[in-house]
């Protein structure tokens, strides 16, 4: 559990405009001590109410549970709920979840023909190319496999190309970072398969191919595919979810959402690249030169607040927890600072233990907030060095829209640097670029 | 990722009946060598079937994803599943999930008297007693407090009873083991709220009771409290289900199953315990000369292997993961010992990293069948030291039943032995005593 501070001096802030040393973990004789006022009423167990649910006997334990009724807003958002002929986008509520990882139902998805429906008995693996035998793989097979678990997160290039935009779009953080979402993922190392089918000394790439419609296709590196790469069966526990995969998925932990390639029913071992649509052309941002920036494949560092953030008031000036979300396709989260005032100051933020590798870190520090204005930031640092920029430096480098990018824009993809919530007097909380 | 084996001096059993190193993560040219033939088919790519789900678009994305109609029958079984008024139990698949954690609608549920449907704006959780200032709060008072995450087990104390049975039962380890279920949960440290109300000193335990209809309390040491108990909110990121005490629960990692009580409304620090009608009589288990034993908190270590198991049938000779979890009340696994010859020789099983306190661990060893009989086993030590007993030494001490125990029987608690399945010649799997 969490250090705590017993200490009035422990809650004496340690940056600007109200931060709290990430161990200030509101000890109650501390807590009075400082503010003078409690977050609760005084109560007796006399104020314990009847309520109609106690009354009576609940409904029957269904087989398969279900949320509770007075959840169904916690949902993810649809840019094409009709699923007309173009590509659907279902963004994860980040504001509305909490912890380390996605649930399955609140996952992202990105899909170019919706969701197959896939019949698990008549999917097939097949491996082939550049190998000594080609083999073929049913579900049954691959579930005698050895397996790993490993936490992961999956993140589309162009997540959060809303803030290429001019202006800052008043949106939640589900509208500007919902396209990445992390799960607990089991299956089988891909270097297994590769290593049994026997690898020609010409190969230097695979060429993945998804069982949909489109047949998504892309292209990576042997390395790569010999490194971490897996070849997915669960997520979270469960079988991966219709639209991320069901019944194989390819994970590349910690590389471009699109690579994971969904559906998997094809590898192909190559001397190069395959140049497949989706790298040609949908995935090639247009750098500002005209010519076309192929194969970028790592998600860099990135971190976000989630707790406060558009969408969520404030209550009242107090005690609250501001809380995020920090990844980086390098490895681990090394430090995630925070600042209430534009950046002018910063708080170290607690990492929730264990911190796991190409997968999301839950960032927490405490804040007393005086109901004057602040301005929330939050910058990641990876254990490879690297950080994420300011929006002035990306952009600077990037370029900018005057209004949302066009997926093929440079300025629609890979977007990690710090994102500004600001907080106004009345509590609302507004997108601002600082 | 898993270290792997390329020699073939790694695929030598390293226990008998076929048990292999955990390193030996079958290395193509190894496999090849050793076993002369493989799992798969050779195929070409000219065996991809355009199968219908290819040729069209799939189906719409929706907000909250549903699982594959092809998984339909990954389920809990429910003893009671018309709600009669008497207690409900929903059990987990463990056999047909996989993993290190239970998806939360696959998580175990036990209720006295069903889901109670809560409205969360009007549930209130007050703190009382032996305090300086009684305190109530509501859910968006709890929202911004300094919150953890944590991976927890829980565990009914009636988990397992099917073992104390004098015959085996044949049943799924879903019917053996399926009151045991595992997630991340997120919330408050509850000592963080115990400060802020003032402990007496005079206080030492504490009274938690739920919301719902029977208002099921437990008395807790008030150490506990203070050490790693929490008030939890989400529960693998979600808000927590209903069955598992949607909206508040008060966890208390490695403690029996109902001392967790869900649908908290109120916590009261007493100098005693409060006898009450649960810790009285349901959860005290009368011993041998006739006396109860009461407060029985801890869930000791235990194991027991998922895969292969009863109702998963082998599919011929050849290689095989065996799979199963551990977990301890007591803190982390550290050792599982997995055998093949009915407990005469053993293999040191792969843990999956990381490892957490209190929390399911996934043991792997890779097996190679021979097609003969065999009695596979799982053996768990914890961080403590202490151990799995065998069968025969728990019902030496402990007594056993000719039939499923009645609930009230101290045969009905806290089974934590070795369990024993046997392959017979044909690969079906039955439950035995070894």
């Amino acid at each position: 559990m969490a250090k705590v501070a017993k200490e009035a001096k422990d809650l004496i802030p340690v940056a600007g405009n109200g931060l709290l040393d990430r161990r200030a973990f509101f000890r109650g004789g501390a807590l009075a001590a400082m503010t003078g006022y409690t977050l609760v009423q005084s109560a007796s167990a006399q104020q314990l109410v009847d309520d109609p649910w106690s009354l009576t006997p609940g409904s029957v334990v269904p087989d398969y549970g279900q949320r509770s009724r007075f959840e169904k807003d916690v949902v993810r958002t649809l840019s094409n709920p009709k699923g007309e002929a173009r590509t659907q986008h279902a963004r994860t509520p980040h504001h509305l979840i909490n912890g380390t990882f996605t649930p399955n139902p609140l996952h992202f998805v990105i899909s170019h023909a919706g969701d197959p429906d896939i019949d698990p008995a008549k999917h097939r693996l097949v491996i082939h190319g550049l190998v000594k035998q080609p083999l073929v793989f049913t579900l049954d097979t691959l579930s005698r496999y050895p397996m790993v678990s490993r936490m992961a997160f999956v993140e589309c290039g162009g997540n959060s190309a809303p803030l290429f935009s001019n202006e800052p779009i008043q949106a939640s953080v589900q509208a500007l970072h919902g396209l990445v979402s992390c799960a607990e993922w089991t299956g089988i190392p891909l270097s297994t398969l590769l290593d049994e089918a026997g690898i020609d000394p010409k190969a230097k790439w695979i060429i993945a191919e998804g069982g949909d419609a489109p047949h998504l296709s892309r292209s990576v590196p042997l390395t790569k595919a010999m490194d971490d790469a897996m070849i997915a069966l669960y997520q979270n526990g469960e079988r991966i979810m219709p639209g991320n995969g069901y019944p194989l998925r390819l994970l590349l932990p910690g590389w471009e959402g699109n690579m994971n390639i969904k559906w998997v029913r094809r590898i192909q071992l190559t001397e190069t690249p395959g140049m497949t649509f989706y790298e040609a052309r949908t995935y090639a941002p247009i750098l500002p030169g005209g010519k076309a920036y192929r194969f970028y494949f790592l998600q860099e560092v990135k971190s976000f607040i989630t707790h406060p953030s558009f969408g969520l008031a404030m209550n009242g000036p107090g005690f609250y927890e501001i809380s995020g979300i920090a990844y980086s396709g390098n490895g681990r989260i090394a430090k995630v600072m925070v600042s209430a005032d534009g950046g002018k100051t910063w708080a170290q933020a607690a990492l929730q233990e264990p911190v796991h590798s190409k997968a999301f870190t839950r960032f927490r520090v405490p804040w007393r907030w005086d109901g004057g204005p602040a301005v929330l930031q939050s910058r990641a640092w990876d254990e490879a060095g690297y950080s994420q920029p300011t929006r002035a430096e990306l952009v600077s480098a990037r370029g900018q829209t005057t209004k949302v990018p066009a997926v093929t824009a440079f300025t629609s993809q890979h977007y990690n640097a710090i994102t500004s919530w600001s907080i106004e007097r009345g509590g609302e909380v507004k997108h601002v670029y600082a």
